[in-house]
């Protein structure tokens, strides 16, 4: 077998043997297929896709191209959740708890953020002492013990991917949905759940802008997740401006405390109702999602949510007096108001320009290697479909930074990130579409 | 600018921009930008082809990549000539003389044979002597003195494109038509000629197979010879057959001083005095290719053009009296018929496959550090539109091997090469198409 040939056929419309698939991810995790094959082979596979089977074989290669987490230590269904990456994107702070809470077991594996996108973890560190890295014995017991666990990734999970991302990345091969698909699948996998959720993000602020495409690569995960026995489901939720109010990291875990106790924005408490409530029927806890938002509901109103990440921080020595006081939670040195300049309606919030606002202010990465600041970020005070009268707050910078120049920019940018129109706007659904193996219901 | 967003230019469908091709090429070469990208871009052009514009911007910016030939030394228009490669194509030892008897220099830098395909040098080389190594002065020299001089390319030639050609050669990116032409035309405009003759073969023994794929890489070299104002036409000639009879380097020497005696296979005679022609109008000696024809016939049928076939040898060291008594040439040490099994009409010759056989005999390289057999080969005895018998000879292997079981092999390659047909067959057209800058005349 040779590359050339793999990498022609590909090139030429013909679908890949397993055996294809498998030469490909080895050599190129060994080393004996270098960068240049791997990078034509994925520009032939932006022009001519991968079928089902291909994608599957593909998944499957890289989830077994390094170490794989094995979950059986821990009782009952393990399911997972993955967002596709969104703007102010706080749900597993309450998911984590808020479905531990009703008895499925969360042993989460996150990501730090890059870019426009926050992480968890970063998030997390804002309570103080809060560690993320827990060995595996230790990660195991917490899930058994208290229900959840929220940990870096640690080990050799998934090189091939990892190496295969990064050349795409410098190469314009991102945009391909069975590359995306598997690059996704293939860490969850790895992860041994036994089942997963995702939160496809579609808009302007997603990685996919398009419904059509969102479900797309809905459809090629869930096809994955059936293709290798995990139970998978999606669901299309928007991201057409951020979710819920504040983006950076202190403000995200506030406002996902605000939710664990019953209250904060509307968006994102409802989210994570439709999210926890699949993740409870695929975990057997619910018969259908009326009960297991039934159960959820119950769980945000009794306290039981909020007190297992209580349990969740004081397992990973954070400090639990911080979640119960927010505002000892790291907090900027002063606030600038970004004011509306003309009179309307809130139409479009362009969720990415603001990811980027919050990047520049210090709440994410430009680089892996940058220093992130985890009291800033914005809040904003007005989202789609909101009056606006020439002097109304859009929204408040966090800031500690002190350069003036810079921050005026910042400014621009958020306002600019505003689409102001002069007609009444409709408020855009939370959530357009399930995606399962039997099929895609549209809401 | 940044090589992924050219790439992302080119695989979204847009005109890349002088400077971006610039930015590639100058990046390749001096090494910033690194194979994953080209490759990815080559792969981009695959699907997305280039306009004549950027075509021509990427030729330029290879033949500038590296030193390029002044051959203004050289008094009159030089004309140069180039196949696109086939099998027992030895055009240039015929054409070399002959172009140059009637008054137009040629100054040749000619390559060595790799796979089926033989090279000009290693023929040259079947002459005891003959040295294919000048220097520029020497080269400049003998032009201006003899009329024409046959060497190996020397110096730091389009390093750009030896280097893509070799990434696009393991990245399945060889068949594009923007790439090959710029390859092909880049070594010529840096080789320095005024005006370039193209014999762009066609068929099944050829790297285009199809008419239209032929005229379409004819149609994009004189493209770029207008857009760097070099006169350049070309011929889309035959190759659903070899040559001539002989493939193997004595045996083409041989059938090529048959042509210059005024003799010959009439294919290759014909195929010759067409090139020829247009040789001769481009270098200002016809003022059309009824005229030239008559010169080149006067040509060979008075000695002149042998005469200039001896003056070349003696110049370049080689040892005349071979030219004279080319029985003296190297000649194998016995011959191995191959017989036709059953009657009918030839329908086609797969000259790759022959050419693939004579490889094996030790006529070709199956790698670039293989030594070849100067004197085995392989001449047909019969053509397409042949009548055959069972037992008529179709081919004569000419053999030094003494590998009985590969012989059987080889043998057998050549009988299954041979088509036989039971209905009579009519004879292909030697020339389709001519390709000039006013456009495209059908044969």
């Amino acid at each position: 077998m040779r590359a050339v040939d793999i990498i022609q056929h590909k090139r030429d419309g013909h679908e890949l043997s397993s055996e294809e698939i498998a030469f490909l991810v080895k050599g190129y995790v060994n080393g004996d297929i270098p960068d240049y094959q791997m990078s034509a082979w994925a520009m032939a596979v932006y022009f001519k896709g991968m079928t089902a089977r291909e994608t599957g074989d593909l998944t499957l290669e890289m989830a077994q191209s390094g170490d794989q987490v094995d979950l059986s230590p821990i009782a009952g269904i393990k399911v997972d959740k993955h967002s596709t990456g969104g703007v102010g994107d706080k749900t597993t702070i309450v998911l984590a708890p808020l479905v531990a809470a009703a008895g499925v077991p969360v042993a989460k594996m996150s990501g730090r953020g890059l870019g426009h996108t926050g992480g968890t973890l970063d998030k997390l560190e804002s309570i103080s002492g809060f560690s993320v890295e827990l060995e595996a014995e230790q990660f195991f017991k917490q899930v058994n013990e208290v229900g959840t666990a929220v940990i870096g990734q640690s080990g050799n999970i998934t090189p091939a991917d990892k190496k295969l991302y990064g050349l795409r990345d410098v190469t314009a091969t991102v945009d391909s949905i069975p590359l995306i698909a598997s690059s996704v699948m293939s860490k969850k996998i790895a992860a041994g759940a036994d089942a997963i959720v995702l939160d496809v993000k579609t808009g302007s602020g997603a990685f996919m802008k398009t419904l059509d495409d969102s479900i797309a690569l809905a459809q090629a995960m869930v096809d994955i997740g059936s293709h290798v026995g995990r139970q998978t489901i999606a669901v299309i939720s928007d991201m057409d401006q951020p979710l819920g109010l504040g983006i950076g990291n202190a403000l995200e875990v506030k406002e996902a405390i605000e939710v664990l106790n019953g209250k904060g924005p509307e968006d994102l408490q409802e989210v994570c109702l439709i999210l926890g409530s699949q993740m409870l029927v695929l975990g057997g806890k619910a018969k259908d999602e009326q009960e297991a938002r039934k159960i959820l509901k119950g769980h945000l109103e009794d306290g039981s949510a909020m007190e297992k990440l209580r349990q969740l921080v004081r397992s990973q020595n954070g400090d639990v007096s911080q979640i119960d006081h927010p505002d000892t939670l790291p907090t900027a040195k002063r606030t600038i108001e970004v004011k509306a300049v003309k009179a309307g309606y809130v139409a479009a919030i362009q969720a990415e320009s603001i990811g980027i606002a919050a990047m520049l202010l210090g709440a994410g990465r430009e680089t892996k290697d940058s220093i992130i600041d985890l009291a800033v970020g914005i809040r904003l005070s007005k989202k789609i479909g909101d009056p606006v009268q020439p002097g109304d707050t859009l929204a408040v910078l966090h800031v500690n930074l002190e350069d003036e120049i810079k921050l005026e920019e910042i400014k621009e940018k958020v306002l600019e990130s505003y689409q102001i129109s002069k007609n009444e706007v409709q408020i855009p659904p939370l959530i357009y579409a399930l995606v399962t193996r039997e099929g895609v219901q549209r809401f």
